[in-house]
């Protein structure tokens, strides 16, 4: 299983009733707005988009409050990672990280190396200093996924410092980054505006709950862009995709109701699963959370919950995790307690604890 | 200009007045029961599409006339040709192609060797014959872009015995098939469907009038559609295109009268355009016609149109053409009479003629 998600898979369907803590996806659902532009923007299914997305990166320009030439656009975030992994021979991961860290350099049969973060999930800035070198791209996901934890932005400073000695390039995947708590809280573009060595990925997947929508943007310095929109796919970010990005941005209301909701929701969880024994809830900086079994496996306490209308992430997919691991998105509150209870079950009665409504 | 339908650097905007004969969409507009489809499917934005596109390849392989298994699909054609592209080291084309097939595989690094189309844009068995190695890849459309042209059966059915011989790879692009005229009338899936060494792209783009929503799909081998989909990128088709899939594939009403229409638009088009004096107009197969310029050039030509709020495609961009080329698609009767009216007068009192609403 390389990603979340799979619903169709497990017995659930479109629109199915399976709660599925294995996206991490903003429980909030999109926002409201978006209905009325899509159903507004039938017409322009009938052109293409605009190959410069023009009005798209205008609007994701003044969201990440950089210029319209510093912003790249992609088909979810994974395209961009897909172009980046074209333009450097030789790719630095951290694991455990997002797969496709891995999966995109080596099917352009690019080098990968994967240096192994620490027992805290932190990562070794002499390891880094020992293996990166010129002409590398190092891909950091921050927050990281699976593991929840964001950068400091002392660290941060120290790596985009080696990255510049070393005329290395850092790809920093901030997917998840809206959901961020406060704590320790700094804008990764604001921080590095002026580096030619850095590009900042965001995207609509998470935070905006689309993942159907498939946007993906990214700042980065504007000759660097230019270089990307020349191996980019053509058309690569749909209509709907672009009106999508036109529309959702600029809803701050949406923007501070989904952080006051998941900053809530997230600590409420995570203290409900601390009082679970035999279970480590990791500290996270946003949507997910990491869990260490202290008893069973990942795949016992699948099925345990699949059975009971539950799908979580198994967690020995991600290099350098093994099976005592999980991670769960943080959804709405009813289904967090709901897990949590089912939870508690597998914990207490063990995987013969038949569902109640079997 | 790499392609055509760039209406927003020409003065044109979204829905904006500009008659763009320079991207080859069906003038009648996508099927109807799209609409419904794509408001009862905003539900399936909250979701990931489904990693497998079981449902959407189900739809498609039923068009087609394959098994499901036999069925890959992509963020439209041109990322299937960017896939493929990946897979082999060594791509052929015969120029002037689509520009695509040459961009692709050289921004992945891989060698490209351009063989020239004859004087009457016919292929030559003989080039193709002291070229073609063991593991090269073929990429031929079918009709041909810009051209217009489709292969025989019997050429077609040599091409594909040349590259068995040689263990080969041939990608047909069928993009525009749906337009073809019944005339030496044949499907190459039906023809090729026992061939391990075909893929043949169809899209959703011209024909069903979608170049906004971004859906392509193939055919091939199953062994190398497992191949494609280990290296496709993870959930490229969003949610709407894959509801489209499953929507108007099936509306063979639609399909019916968009054939009769383009046969019939073009016919009419190209009597009008061949009565012009210092104009070629050369046979076409599909919905586009490739003219050459016997007065003037490609900039006189789109300069003196775009004042009269047409668009058209310069073709000096395509390998092998010079700037006595255009492309212009088939569109409505109404724009087509425009056309050939403003046509005329470029060719009776040449570019100095103003246009009458100045």
């Amino acid at each position: 299983m390389r990603h979340g998600g799979d619903l169709i898979s497990y017995g659930g369907c479109y629109g199915g009733s399976t709660r599925d803590f294995s996206s991490n996806i903003n429980p909030l659902g999109y926002p409201e707005r978006l209905g009325k532009a899509i159903l507004g923007g039938m017409e322009n299914l009938k052109t293409y988009p605009d190959i410069k997305y023009r009005r798209l990166k205008s609007a994701v320009s003044s969201y990440l409050g950089c210029k319209q030439e510093e912003v790249v656009v992609g088909n979810g975030a994974v395209e961009i990672l897909h172009c980046f992994s074209m333009l450097f021979s030789r790719v630095i991961v951290c694991t455990p990280c997002f797969s496709e860290y891995i999966e995109q350099p080596l099917i352009l049969g690019k080098e990968v190396v994967k240096l192994s973060l620490n027992q805290n999930f932190g990562i070794s800035m002499e390891a880094l200093g020992e293996t990166i070198q010129e002409g590398d791209l190092l891909i950091l996901g921050n927050p990281n996924n699976p593991t929840g934890r964001r950068l400091k932005k002392k660290l941060l400073l120290e790596i985009h410092s080696l990255i510049v000695e070393r005329n290395a390039f850092l790809l920093l995947d901030e997917a998840f980054w809206e959901f961020c708590t406060a704590e320790d809280g700094y804008d990764s573009i604001e921080l590095l505006r002026s580096s030619r060595n850095v590009c900042i990925i965001r995207a609509a997947t998470k935070f905006f709950a689309l993942p159907g929508i498939r946007l993906g943007y990214a700042f980065t310095h504007e000759d660097m862009a230019l270089k990307y929109d020349s191996i980019a796919l053509p058309w690569s970010v749909n209509a709907f995709a672009e009106i999508a990005g036109t529309v959702i941005l600029s809803d701050d209301d949406y923007i501070a109701r989904s952080r006051r909701y998941m900053e809530q929701q997230r600590n409420l969880l995570l203290g409900e699963l601390r009082s679970i024994k035999k279970l480590i809830a990791y500290d996270t900086d946003c949507n997910f959370i990491l869990l260490k079994l202290l008893k069973g496996n990942e795949n016992e306490l699948f099925d345990f919950l699949i059975q009971r209308g539950i799908m979580i992430r198994k967690a020995s997919g991600f290099d350098g995790l093994d099976s005592s691991f999980v991670r769960i998105a943080v959804k709405s509150e009813e289904d967090n307690r709901y897990l949590v209870k089912c939870m508690g079950e597998y914990f207490r009665y063990g995987q013969s604890c038949l569902p109640c409504n079997l």
